[in-house]
């Protein structure tokens, strides 16, 4: 006979990364023994996370539960939704994929970089296809971002619909005769009884209605057809309207076009394919042709909108681009505003074009970028299609979902049906109540070189100290019974003084350490060789501190024979 | 009889720090065997400095000329205007400074805590002083900042007049008594012929005339008048009209203030000694008391308006502040902006407040904050006013440089009149031509500890090394005369992986290092120190690339016997 057990009917819904940060999202629905993940995207460390390359999440508790999984849902195609899936897949091989047309061919060229196209099955969705795992069903609604094909993602659960939107704009005028966001679909999914709405914050602070993909064409044309000489048009290159605008409007003024940056010409290569991007015969040029076309017949579409130091704008702005150099009368124009934390980068690179005599049209002063996301009076429209029993406002730091759910409020979601909440945390909801009854494994886990999770707060605190003052380190060979000092002590710097010019005080560190190791054996012999590790890195540390009001960090390796 | 020299009547004007940048202000004008320095300012380091505590300017050229000094005059007591006084005095000592009351008393203290009082002489200015050093005079006029006390300097000189505006804003309704800018005497000098107009380019990107302070009272006013709990107001120390438009208004509404944040304490000490502040008998409370008080009746001022990790405000934020944590209810105004390169460590301290349950006011979404600096038109009505001869816009990045260039142009100064310079840049000019003539060393010096200038970019760039894959030490003795490895060899890594998980590399990565220094005397006997060592380099670095893609800096010990 078997034992009865307890059902939880419950949905369980929590995100592994999205929340309180904007970046690597993650996202997880259950129901019994059924699991559907949606995105699974890196995040790009801040400066303090010295030597890290990308931040994922925490995938243990989707590797834990690996046979529940039904598949992945993959919203659009940006690297915070579908960055992690290499480093996902390494650990949990086998999985269904499912996603856009430009998401997939994204993916793939993802796995084929990493070897890892035989580790799952990848799917094309587009927003009419219905997936369905029995209990659970899975379809979508189209919305409009700042990269095409773009979906929302409803769970069907036996509880209702918990949505989520991805990321969005309420473009209704986009370009290029892509698709408005299906309003009807919203529409009838909120007729049909949202049990939740996870909805994008990102420009939760933002009190109006983002531009129209639209109006940023129409500046690009009435800035672009007055200019006289090179133009160099850098922006996302996941941004394939806009490189389609600037690419049209450079074409209609008869110029010729050169694309640098890897991320460009892949991006170019896959809009091209997937027919979002068409260029007629002869107008994409080989970059080494780039000095054969005369100035008012080129437009350089480039990579470094965001100030990256390896980026091709960098390169052309400090002169150490192999191709091109930046010569008077060139225009630059900035299709983009810089995130923040870019803003410095970006005016040293505005900088150095314009002191290579270019003159620079960046989106603050110009009309030649818009956001890629909803603001307040978008994420209300979202809030009032969908009208929601319970909200959770995602991809926002604090502030974000904090506002994002005082407009919830204001379009009727009552006080407690709205949920702030970390990542990791889980809600669980029915149709008559939802709470955060657990908490999921969701720390950061940092990406370093080919390791994953092999460095930490420890490894990134040693970084840091060393690049405040550099290090000290002090080697010599001691024989234990005696205390003699058979070799050294020899002294060595990285990133503290100029070694050359402080001879004086290198000695004088020298006679500290031999002190220090000689004053260990003074009462007795034999020590540990972690004493007298310890007496020199004190003596060290107190006597460069007199001396420079530095904290180097002290290296002792003291070989006892 | 005296040899016959010919004697050159042109003024020299330089600037050893201030151009192309925000920060460090520096600038000399020459006239025969004078020099009238102005203002003596640090910078902050950008994030890639690591390690850097200041930047300061290089001194040698007025060191150099020490016998030719008149005195260093100041504008006004900001940080990137008196900030290098005690770098330059340790160079330079027994010169005279000259500087209005509160400048002068900001100086002052910064000499106590350097124990420099008696270095210099300083002399108290007025907008009245005039100061006659024969072939030179130096007067000056009132201006308005984000600080009180701010002159503009004037130097009279056979040629004409050269003018340094210092840092300034038309602010037509000052606060509490302040005197508006005395456009009069602006334009007397403009009538009586301004040769060279330095003027103030922060705000050159900005197309509008900047926002009263008085405007920003009344906003303030309003605000705080609706606020129920306690309110923490958080903005530079030294905006003193800021702070007394808070205290004032606190006051008003029946609140006690506390202090929090050194540089606060100070600015506030300062303010009443020179009457800018004035508090009532007991509004001023022990922080020891902060808890006594109802939450309806304290308002805190504190620093770290800039999301400054150790400042009261972060430290608040985060729960580690000894007096106070913010509890639900708490309103904290952030009356500031963000400055470029600070906006990700602002938003960390909003989130973590609001986090804490704290309701969080900033300047981009109410009026609780204006520019200290004019915008473009307030630099169109400078250069109308003074009607100068010749421009060189100073203060700001290339790219503010261009444009306040082009607004002089607008109002009448020709083209070829026009200097953007670079630090070091000397303009040699008389009543007819102006032009760049030599260039004197005007590089940043590092100040780090109590070291200025003993580390320069191969230590920073070391540093960037450490910081980003962290190192691994190798230690050996080795008997030169057979190859022998008498001790070690021992690995040891800080800032790279974790030791204690990664055994088997570091066992690895210790045979890599005995295979490398048996191979170096594998033909030959006695090999130098310095071979064996490159050895170990290579060998290391090759390896752990290959297990781990990172690549640490290597830093082999290798001592002989």
């Amino acid at each position: 006979m078997p034992t009865k057990t307890k059902v939880n009917n419950n949905v369980k819904v929590s995100a592994i990364g999205g929340l309180n940060e904007i970046g690597k999202n993650m996202y997880c629905v259950e129901y019994h023994d059924k699991i559907i993940i949606i995105d699974c995207g890196i995040k790009f460390p801040e400066d303090d996370l010295l030597g890290v390359d990308y931040v994922i999440s925490d995938y243990q508790h989707v590797i834990k539960n690996r046979d529940k999984i039904l598949g992945l849902f993959i919203t659009h195609g940006h690297e915070d939704h579908i960055g992690g899936i290499p480093f996902l897949l390494r650990q949990l091989p086998g999985i269904d994929i499912y996603a856009g047309a430009l998401a997939l061919a994204l993916i793939r060229s993802k796995l084929e970089e990493n070897g890892l196209t035989k580790a799952c099955t990848l799917n094309e969705l587009n927003e009419d296809s219905e997936i369905d795992f029995g209990e659970l069903k899975v379809t979508f609604f189209r919305t409009t971002h700042s990269i095409p094909d773009t979906l929302g993602v409803a769970v069907h659960t036996p509880e209702g619909i918990i949505i989520q939107t991805g990321d969005y704009k309420f473009d209704f005028t986009p370009v290029d005769g892509q698709p408005a966001p299906n309003l009807q679909r919203m529409a009838k999914l909120g007729s049909e009884g949202v049990l939740l709405l996870m909805s994008d914050s990102t420009n939760a602070e933002i009190p109006t209605f983002t531009k129209s993909e639209r109006f940023v064409g129409r500046s690009i044309r009435n800035i672009m057809g007055g200019i006289k000489g090179r133009i160099i048009f850098a922006s996302f290159a996941s941004n394939i309207s806009r490189i389609k605008q600037a690419s049209d409007v450079a074409i209609e003024n008869g110029r010729k076009i050169v694309v640098f940056g890897r991320s460009m010409e892949a991006a170019i290569k896959n809009g091209i394919e997937l027919g979002y991007l068409n260029y007629p015969k002869d107008t994409l040029i080989d970059p080494k042709e780039v000095n054969k076309v005369p100035g008012d017949k080129l437009m350089i579409l480039c990579t470094g909108s965001q100030g990256e130091p390896m980026a091709a704008l960098s390169r052309i702005a400090n002169g150490t681009h192999k191709q091109i150099s930046i010569i008077p009368g060139d225009t630059v124009i900035f299709s983009s505003l810089p995130i923040p934390g870019n803003t410095t980068s970006v005016n040293r690179v505005i900088n150095a074009l314009e002191e290579a005599g270019a003159n620079v049209i960046h989106g603050r002063v110009n009309n030649v970028h818009t956001s890629g996301h909803g603001g307040q009076e978008e994420q209300k429209l979202m809030i009032r299609l969908m009208k929601p029993q319970f909200f959770m406002p995602i991809h926002g730091e604090y502030r974000m979902l904090k506002i994002h759910t005082e407009s919830a409020q204001l379009c009727g979601v009552p006080k407690e049906n709205c949920f702030i909440m970390e990542n990791g945390d889980v809600l669980e909801l029915n149709h008559k109540n939802a709470k955060v009854t657990s908490h999921y494994p969701a720390s950061d886990a940092f990406v370093d070189g080919n390791g994953i999770g092999d460095i930490g707060n420890a490894v990134i605190h040693e970084r840091q100290l060393l690049s405040e003052d550099g290090l000290v380190a002090a080697c010599a060979t001691v024989k234990m019974k005696t205390g003699q000092i058979l070799s050294g002590p020899d002294i060595l710097s990285r990133g503290f003084i100029y070694m050359r010019e402080s001879g004086e005080l290198i000695n004088q560190a020298q006679k500290q350490v031999y002190h220090a190791i000689k004053q260990c054996f003074k009462d007795r012999s034999r020590v540990s060789e972690a004493a007298i590790n310890e007496a020199i890195i004190d003596k060290l540390q107190e006597f460069l501190y007199s001396k420079t009001e530095r904290k180097p960090m002290i290296i002792p390796m003291v070989i006892s024979v």
